[in-house]
């Protein structure tokens, strides 16, 4: 067989032709539907065998109402969180005999757009989306609108009453923050890929992705809690790129009052905060102590293993598939925000703010005697 | 907006009446063919707007014959290898106007059935794909005939004549097992997750997955130019779930003639043999020398560092759409393989067999003594 032999695909013209029958008659055979004799009907089908004429699936939808397909537009592929959660919505939606297909956005507002057009247009059943950006949801609300059930995975939309499957990323957030300030920490770098309109975090600035307006919004809770004003200049946004993550992890460590401890938004920017502490010669948790949001494999294998603020997120995408399997079902009762529990993984990436750079002087005092004598 | 409140999707026929047009007259507005006044075609368009009518794709597509939308369909989603390779291949298709939506299969042939069914359902141009198993492909041969053109990315099916994007992965394989064995070591370690009717390698075996058949036989190659049999108890199969690898690694670790080096056929699996070695205290590489297919953001910050055999994931997914695009022009060129460069980055995970032994009882036994004194 040769790919470049490519035929357009038989039409039901193309298989009344050969069976020489109506195309009426023919559609009716292959459709299952109305009156048809049934030598007519084993021409026709075997005429569709021959010529590898396949059924057309949305015409078939449009009888029974169905696709049995739903569409997860995945925010960032390359992100093993969502991996872990596609693979936990795949299994709960095949499970009850869905098809799954998948289109990734980056992040990108424009890509979800066509994401979201591709979806409607092969007629999925329904929708599990991250949206990119709070600020344009037109595209889906509109699909909502057009008869298309949604369900947010990761985040909501403020104003957009769709449910959705979400950690409790504030808590989580503040209890960490909570934890470093009693070690002492003053200064807690966050640095996020979150796209805004700055690079540098501004007070009463709003970020559209709410799982990440969470992070923050617990970061700063536990420090209005503790009375502590946090120098604005700690929380680090538009880090999306590895170039973005490197700047921004150096000026956080060139700033005056530059952060003892850092955060990060997610497990792809944790990966190159720790690159950057390791070029410094910075050690952790001795001169940063260092945290990162998501539990993967690796956590626990670089040294020191991290700490992390674990997200469920195989479960979390198991729940967007039951949230979404009950709204195909007919359920009307209101749209509702399902929150799952985060947890906080404890290794040995933080420690005290100020035992720890009196312990690494110590160490380094000691190391530079061995080395005189 | 409430996603509870699901009425069915607008059809031409509702168009059509709320513009007060036959069927036919609103069709030719919609579809923009045919005459049509001025009028009723802003009638008709301003009907579709309010009721949210979206185009029938398919029904388009069966004029223009082009859906322009590419079907990936992935092998696991959640190995950071195909998410890259994804990554690749949607930046390269949507720069050429092409949506891409994507599939899982997690190596299953019937997922990956289901996969192509819907592909084709929804009238997919074309399919890049990693065939799970190259000894079922009846589902893949019969897309081709029916007009779909293909390309497999990451392995080849033995006498499909498809375009493939692959990885001289076999040199690769030989390369790093030849320096093993110049190392002293004797005894290699192989684990893969490739589906085998034996969990442990037979002579005679052959693999239904061209990308790990080679690196084994590479392997196999590298022992056979030095004159060596190799143990095939040295070389694992079926290691798909954690506790597979772990126990295949367990299993290696505790033979008579235990290898003293540890190949992973992907990072997946790495990551699981590195904790088994952890939780067995064995030291990398004093104790047990480790590789692994695939660099990974944390292949440098583990410790050691882990030496691997890299691929250009991001470029394979490139090469794919980019052979794809040149079906859809209309090549006609013979299907090819496409077999780019793999790289062996060596870091601090390899170390000689009995070398790395002395080394380390002349550390314990000054370690021993410094804490005597």
């Amino acid at each position: 067989m040769n790919a470049s032999q490519a035929p357009r695909p038989a039409t039901v013209a193309d298989v009344a032709r050969t069976a020489k029958v109506s195309k009426a008659q023919a559609a009716r055979a292959l459709g299952g539907y109305g009156a048809v004799s049934e030598p007519v009907r084993e021409r026709v089908l075997r005429a569709a065998e021959g010529l590898n004429y396949r059924p057309n699936a949305l015409a078939r939808s449009m009888n029974t109402g169905r696709s049995q397909t739903i569409g997860v537009v995945i925010a960032e592929v390359e992100n093993p969180f969502f991996g872990l959660a596609i693979r936990g919505a795949s299994d709960a939606l095949r499970e009850h005999g869905y098809d799954v297909v998948l289109a990734n956005t980056d992040e990108r507002t424009d890509a979800e757009e066509d994401a979201i057009r591709v979806m409607l247009d092969k007629r999925v059943d329904g929708i599990i989306a991250s949206p990119a950006d709070a600020g344009v949801t037109s595209h889906l609300s509109a699909a909502v609108a057009a008869g298309c059930p949604m369900v947010f995975l990761d985040r909501h939309v403020p104003g957009l009453d769709i449910d959705s499957v979400e950690v409790d990323l504030r808590r989580l957030a503040g209890q960490a923050t909570a934890e470093l300030l009693e070690l002492g920490h003053r200064g807690i770098g966050f640095i996020s890929a979150v796209q805004a309109p700055t690079d540098v975090y501004e007070p009463g600035l709003v970020l559209q992705n709410s799982s990440v307006a969470d992070r923050l919004g617990g970061i700063r809770d536990a420090y209005a809690r503790a009375g502590i004003a946090p120098d604005p200049r700690w929380f680090r946004l538009n880090a999306k790129t590895a170039e973005a993550i490197r700047a921004a992890t150096h000026e956080l460590l060139e700033l005056d009052d530059a952060p003892t401890a850092i955060v990060a938004s997610d497990s792809m920017v944790g990966l190159d905060v720790l690159r950057v502490l390791r070029e410094r010669s910075l050690r952790v948790p001795h001169d940063v102590s260092f945290l990162m949001f998501d539990d993967m494999p690796w956590s626990s294998l670089v040294d020191p293993p991290i700490t992390v603020l674990s997200q469920p997120a195989y479960d979390m995408g198991v729940a967007a598939a039951t949230a979404l399997l009950e709204r195909l079902r007919g359920s009307t009762t209101a749209p509702c925000r399902r929150v799952l529990e985060g947890e906080m993984i404890r290794r040995e990436s933080v420690a005290p703010a100020h035992g720890a750079v009196q312990e690494t002087a110590a160490r380094v005092g000691a190391a530079r005697e061995t080395a005189a004598t």
